[in-house]
């Protein structure tokens, strides 16, 4: 019982830390950064944070605890399946929108792709998400697959899962960090730089820290051996997130 | 016997990446950014991102993965205690002398400090790292802690240290990426901008790169339950790596 109140407590602080970065990150961009757009603007490249913290980071950290909830735990468990495979979906398309946001911007601008660091990792992060939804969907939601794979591959899944939100917070913090020292330069238009932690950069800095929260509330979640969904066949100890090679 | 050759594997690619790691800093640091002194100038300041990255990355997860080396399996954890909190002081000095490298470069060149979001995920990470220690000593190494106390501690000490390596991996990633942002602006001596790939660029993107690779498999060395120490008391599924909060 005790358990299931400090799930309760901590699955409300993962919903409103995840809450408190999209108004955050939306927040930013449409009052310090001039809004939204989709015509090769500036405006346009806004978008990319909003997408990818909402996609990459608060969705997919959202959907990666579903299971987590004890309110889940019925027999029958291909609506969570469903609803998990789903978020994650949306979480991704928004990842690409998100993407095409500032390829798009780069290309109009003429401005090179992929060159800076937060690009190396955030584009390896979405390959890996690709890989991750594609290998899920056909191990668990096919019903061909037999039992014995979904067994196999199921530690590497969830261990994957946790890593891939790791490495969507370095992409988020990376990328928050490079966008203030492009954006907060000082001496134009009377702005104040990035190192005099003008209103801006207060707001997108406590962004960062609040992902890094929401990252960490996650994981905890994942990890905690309590509060594994009861399955049958399960046996405790086999299924460790980011654990279990399956070796 | 093929658990322990995957280990041996395993921690042999750690090694070798947390060697790259040093060396490709150091490199970067010595042949793109002009070496080292500790005069206030910008060569004092490329001592921060070698320190950190030996410091707070190499040498911690060295030093968190010990106890998973089978050879250390003896009887006696003592030596091995002393090895795991003397390579993380060490690392904890090298983490402090790279942040006085920053401090005392900003302070001679009147530079604000703590103003990015990478100062501020950094200076977290070396406050939680400092606390880590100070608790893991208390815990495990003064002889007149109780067994319960240890047992207690265990599980969130073990959580915590995946957690700061998680953290320092975001410092590096967003400082390196920083950095070079700074540097390579191009147009100035005739150097290419970072847009333009120059080999320096390449050099600290890879550095990034196997930065996290490292990391991952650290993180994967931590969390592989049937790599752990076999311990007196020890009850399979007691004590997950970035999981169990003890309650």
């Amino acid at each position: 019982m005790r358990g299931i109140v400090t799930f309760y407590l901590t699955y409300l602080l993962c919903l409103m830390l995840g809450i408190a970065c999209v108004a955050l990150v939306a927040y930013w961009n449409y009052s310090y950064r001039g809004g939204f757009a989709w015509d090769g603007s500036i405006k346009q490249f806004n978008w990319h944070p909003v997408f990818m913290v909402t996609g990459m980071v608060v969705l997919y950290g959202n959907a990666a605890v579903v299971y987590r909830i004890p309110l889940t735990w019925g027999h029958n468990k291909l609506p969570w399946k469903l609803l998990h495979a789903g978020v994650l979906l949306l979480s991704f398309v928004l990842s690409v929108v998100g993407l095409c946001a500032v390829f798009d911007y780069h290309n109009t601008n003429h401005t090179a792709n992929l060159y800076s660091l937060h690009s190396w990792v955030g584009i390896c992060t979405t390959a890996l998400f690709t890989a991750q939804w594609v290998m899920g969907f056909t191990a668990f939601l096919l019903p061909c697959t037999p039992t014995t794979v979904r067994a196999l591959v199921k530690p590497a899944h969830v261990w994957m899962g946790g890593i891939i939100l790791v490495l969507g917070i370095v992409s988020c913090i990376s990328g928050i960090n490079e966008k203030l020292f492009f954006a907060l330069k000082g001496n134009t238009n009377g702005t104040l730089p990035y190192s005099a932690l003008p209103p801006e950069a207060i707001t997108a800095n406590a962004l960062g820290v609040i992902i890094v929260a929401f990252g960490l509330v996650v994981l905890k979640i994942l990890s905690n051996q309590i509060w594994q969904r009861p399955e049958p066949g399960y046996e405790e100890g086999v299924y460790q997130p980011l654990g279990y090679d399956g070796s």
